[in-house]
């Protein structure tokens, strides 16, 4: 067996040859090799699906608690003729994807990120910028604070720089975000930047598919199908995120203060289950900080969005259907003539731009590959 | 033929034998003769299941647009056996429910209660006191602005005694609540009543059958089954009843003025449509006039609804899934201790609470049965 | 403490006083006292919900493994009203349902009879009258075999008198009837008793309630939604039912041989789960014995149904949703012009006239009721 | 204006330069330009989906009834980002695939091949090789029995070749198989190629995008939601397709005679309508003219679809949800080992194997290029 200090030069060894920088010095920028942990999930088997296709990525592995060697099959039944095996086995790879419950991919991180590994964490033991929000909100307190100092908040669209930056030096670790503030922070990103937003009420809608695969009574088909129902009323762990996200626009905004936008101090954020597997629908209501025209919130959004692959402003509200399997957030701006609020809509799929596509997404960002690499599949309808 | 005279007379002694006062001075309170102009829509089909196992009612007449002696079951396959058959002429009744296209019933409504009967609409034609909101919100010049003078909003929670006072006079008229209003109202009253609405987004989900037989293209189960959309952004008809009713529960209460509540004034009003048949779930964030406890709002909702047999008021956010086939609204209010917003939220069946069998109610208040009767139904689940 | 001996004198003067035949000798035929085993699940919630607006019947028990006074409403939300609680205490009643796993019925009938209740299984315990099936089907070696020789098969349509017989002895036992054997064996009772199968292929499809309620991975919404299966091939322990009943059927009828039907010696039973949470559809492709003409068939159900309250027989082929909360059987038969083929189609509620309207029925039928008492609600559609 | 000559020639040019066998001749194999004829349906809007992603294809034109430059995104909002419009003119393209109701394609047709294009008929007009077979199943006179003697049914995994052969000559035209063919005659060709079916009742069960989308009352989401209906008894017109094929199979078998397969003279088909959008499941209840072993069948089908990339033989019966999104079809047969009867399973998306993913697979065939160039997505889960 060997030595701890042989041991700590191989992780040495396959560090240097690991992760996006060392992606960067390659010759000819080869293929970027990844793995993932928690691969027997929705987000798992969805970042599965999304990899197979992608130009410039090998998958080297998957990771299941408890399997050794078990066809992909058994839990993703559709990707059977992939012919990938979980095992338990973190995988040596450029880059990680952890898809785990909260807590779990923190009490793994070290040993990825020792490896090597750029570390992209689709759950939420990365999002939060304050240790201290974690005992608040996930009940934990953080293992790995070192590390989270050190993570990015994997949103493209509001932190490319950021991101880039991470994979310059290692370890790279990327927060990357929950499907609701996905949809919700990109939907009300231009508002908060210009210090608009006085008031706000979010209320979103989820697929099922979001609540995960633990088989749990209350999302079984009989109780779900024909019903809506309102959950984690006042405690939903993504309203953590959402604050975090919108304020930093406001801080990074034309006004550059916290107190620009006094109504995502505290969001009120109330979530609702609703009868079908995949989409997120997250309605902000808005009660502005002074009065806004039509036209100008029409320029606030067209300028912000004009250059984003994923972003699309539309004048019409969106549907979840018309970004289903996409990696699309549609985004939709209208003032009240009468009573002059302001409602920003967004629908992404939340096991794509909400959890895998974006996941993929974060990952060109650090590997500098095209963007939109691997997410080029227009939304699947009807 | 019988000459105009001899029609007249005999309408004038149909009139003094039909109508709540009619029904009342007879001896040993016979069973209320009811008809329904209508029969062919969702809501007209549920009256008509539901009057079928009324103990007091007797279904006297179906109409029907260019129908002749049709089978009901054409219309509506599960309810062949009743053997009814659909017309087109107005039935002779003690009371005539409609159940039409705005503006329809309104220009029926002279011929129906010049024949003595009681008229209960179903549809928005005399729910708004002011005519001067028909062309706003509905382009549509009241036809006949007298007799919605003497209308009655029919949400017996708040009216039952105006109901009462109605059905002694003749011609009784009623302007039954929309769907999204009966449970945002309901929802909302306590708080209004209160004077504690400072600011309200009332954020709705509804089923599909809300939206009628007709069909749309954007109807069809390929185009609703696993989507969501918002909808009718600012202009959604139901937003002057919210207005009205909300206003009305303010000078009602307490506070005793019209700026008691002030964000009632523009209610800022967002329906969605969900993948599912039946069912409203309407989710009211509201920012309070000042600080309210838990307990305050648990004593001032459990005060309210005491003794409705209908409203129910719960700990736990409701699901439709509960509510489903029967007459119940169930609601949920609670204080969130960070931020101190309160959410009210609401649950009715869109087609029973929401449409017909808030009718039925509206008529054992009108004709002095038992408020419950023939609705007695506990809900159906799964 | 008593004694045991107090204990079974007590016993016996409870048997006295309970069942069908104590019940019919009681002075004006007082309310039947109902107790359920077994109340948790999806059937029992439905025989609730049915029981509590049965005019003739008194629910004095509901029975739960390790519930101890718990609200129904922890259960079954939407029977929150009732006030009624969950113990773990067998009531004493004059008939006792079970609604349990296959085995859990067996094994607590002696106790339950022996009370004095007469005892209605839901489940399958005392559905198959030879006890060598249910080593076969069940892999369960029969615990009360006594008592299954006495048990009859309680489809009220088929066997009503020998119901009615069995409430006169003690004890009374009755094996209610699986879901997909009702549709089916209703479906094509008038061609097995004619003799007119030769050949037979059954189709069936069921919504997700039939599955259960244990929180199972492939019954979560998301597995099910947007997905159609076919499951149990070769397996499924109805076949055995629908083989039993359909060659009981052939012996009866006018060709009074096993072998009349030589089709349903071993049925070819598929059962699929479809995307909804109530109905089932039995589609049975029957190759005749001789050729059959339209009117033929016509003639042979409308004579087999003409006079039973709830089968339908129908020219055009029903939807699921058109007998949906009701207790209702509706059935199509058609021949092939082109290939001489028949077509026996049925549909119905598997919760209620599959499960628990059914067993209502049985109970009417057992205790001298109307037998529609209790199960007059039509169908609640769209 | 031109003369008709003029114009004679001009077509004579344009067929010289386009068409499979143009392409096939110039050099470097260029990409194949490609249009769609009914580019507002579902299947339209899919080939779109498709073709816009695929590596080999150019879009040249979509044309729609009536539409003027309109924006694909009026039809399809999912497709928005395309950027593409649709126009009433007829495109000139290698390949125009026509996506119509019966008999417009057939209508169009002459002067589509004039042009020099191959014509790809999603819809039912070249599929049957009698022309007799129109008007009893299509109450149609088929107005080109010319072309349609020369068309080729366009399964690909049965007549590749004569597809290739097709492609050679000119004018090309394929009938692409319906949804429901598609998928009974994978399911079950192999059993017909060598003589199996003795007896034979095909139960299908299809989502509702089946069904087009025209607004009709019986597609709407309330009408078709938690609801399971048969319908097109005897009369279905995908019927005349399978008993041609499956007819043709058995020629082409070792039995080598029409009457090997006594069981396909006529086919018992039966279609359902499930609350799905996507999905078509067969389930093929196989009395077969000889006992066969489970052994025989795994062989059997092995063999037949080795190397075919599209049809993947499985032991356990597939689920529609783990083809959708994708050009799979998935099978499973099995024998009863108490019966000997067969049953045969398949499963596709009928919008993608069973419509515009199959025309996509014969466009590849036809023009030489690899057979899934722009199917290789994996499906899409859950």
């Amino acid at each position: 067996m060997a030595s701890d200090a042989t041991l700590q030069n191989e992780a040495r060894t396959t560090a240097a040859a690991l992760g996006p920088a060392a992606y960067r010095s390659r010759a000819g920028k080869p293929t970027v090799s990844v793995g993932i942990v928690g691969a027997t999930g929705y987000a798992g088997g969805e970042l599965v699906r999304l990899l197979l296709s992608h130009p410039n990525v090998k998958l080297v592995g998957l990771y299941g608690r408890n399997r050794d060697h078990v066809p992909v099959a058994e839990s993703h039944p559709h990707l059977r003729e992939s012919g990938l095996v979980i095992d338990q086995a973190i995988p040596k790879a450029d880059a990680i994807f952890t898809a785990l419950p909260h807590g779990v991919a923190a009490g793994m991180a070290r040993e990825i990120v020792s490896a090597g590994s750029a570390l992209l964490d689709v759950g939420p033991d990365f999002r939060l910028h304050d240790p201290a929000d974690y005992p608040i909100w996930y009940r934990l307190d953080h293992p790995e604070p070192e590390l989270l100092a050190g993570a990015v908040y994997g949103l493209p669209e509001l932190h490319r720089d950021e991101m880039r930056a991470a994979a310059e030096r290692a370890p790279t670790v990327v927060g990357l975000p929950g499907c609701y503030p996905t949809a919700t922070i990109l939907t009300l990103a231009p508002l908060a930047r210009a210090g608009l937003i006085a008031d706000l009420a979010v209320d979103a809608k989820s697929g099922v598919s979001g609540a995960g695969r633990e088989p749990k009574a209350d999302l079984l088909f009989s109780e779900v199908n024909e019903s809506v129902k309102a959950y984690g009323l006042f405690t939903h762990r993504h309203t953590a995120e959402m604050e975090q996200e919108l304020q930093a626009q406001g801080e990074r905004g034309p006004m550059g203060s916290k107190t620009a936008n006094p109504g995502v101090a505290k969001v009120d954020f109330l979530p609702h289950l609703i009868p079908m597997t995949r989409g997120i629908l997250t309605s902000c209501h808005v009660r502005t900080t002074r009065p806004v025209s039509q036209s100008e919130l029409d320029a606030l959004y067209a300028e912000a969005y004009r250059d984003e692959p994923f972003v699309k402003v539309m004048a019409d509200p969106p549907s979840t259907k018309h970004v289903l399997g996409s990696n699309l957030c549609r985004v939709c701006v209208r003032v009240d003539p009468r009573s002059g609020r302001v409602l920003a809509i967004g629908a992404i799929d939340n096991l794509v731009k909400g959890a895998a596509g974006q996941a993929v997404q974060a990952l060109n960002v650090l590997f500098g590959l095209p963007e939109t690499a691997g997410l080029e599949q227009y939304p699947i309808a009807p």
